[in-house]
């Protein structure tokens, strides 16, 4: 399990590849994020994007799961503030397979609660073919090795 | 339907409210962000945010909808490049009403493109007790209403 201590700036999680099916980009996006470009292959075809591309809500959902599979899910995460920004960067198309890491940007104590730490992670998530896809970064809570413990 | 010229700084469009479910809640953690506040009642309610809570991209897709069922959707969206930050500020609870607004904040043409123009948005989210739950800041490209046609 890792605590606050465990992240050193420079450290870095890998993420394990994720397919982007069809049927599960079309279920997201009818459900959050309604627009012809990520529900219809002919519209994609046809547009700047080049096909059926992902709602970026849904690429940003499935980097949270990566990261959860890399490193936060074997974690003390006390959950995240919000994201200092993301970038979507190049359509993510049917079939792409995403991968991607977490690096650990910097750690400090809370001032404020002396059992958690913030950490700050810049995250990339890229396709198959090395491009970069989204950007991001984002601080998470994490509790600390000899903390009170919060579960 | 809402080209770039409609949206003056200033003008503000309202969200229709959307009630959180359990269920979903469950089931969009399960698929993306399974961690136990966002998957278990019992650990939600003994954590600090006392009850079952929603993952904070949870909240961000159900934002996307309530932006495109309030405007988005019957507008010249060519997509968006990014969110300049996302602040998830309270929980979200089972069963919590939420409703909320974008507001332009400024509007300019692209220096690259003449058929498109950019959109700053502010976006909050709130609950059922006027509190903030969400904020965040985003940019929308939308084609002008007399450029060049490309759906």
């Amino acid at each position: 399990m890792l605590y606050f201590e465990d992240f050193i700036q420079g450290r870095r999680f890998d993420y394990s590849p994720v397919r982007m099916r069809t049927d599960e980009m079309i279920a997201f996006a009818s459900e959050f994020d309604p627009q012809p470009m990520h529900l219809d292959e002919e519209v994609g075809r046809s547009s700047i994007l080049g096909g059926l591309a992902a709602s970026g809500w849904h690429t940003s959902a499935v980097g949270m799961r990566m990261m959860i599979e890399a490193f936060l899910g074997d974690s003390s995460s006390q959950g995240s503030p919000g994201v200092d920004f993301m970038e979507w960067k190049k359509p993510v198309l049917a079939g792409d397979i995403l991968s991607g890491f977490s690096l650990v940007l910097e750690a400090r104590p809370s001032k404020t609660k002396p059992t958690i730490g913030l950490v700050k992670f810049r995250n990339e998530i890229e396709n198959q073919s090395g491009e970069t896809v989204a950007a991001s970064e984002c601080s998470v809570m994490f509790r600390r090795r000899n903390g009170e413990a919060r579960s």
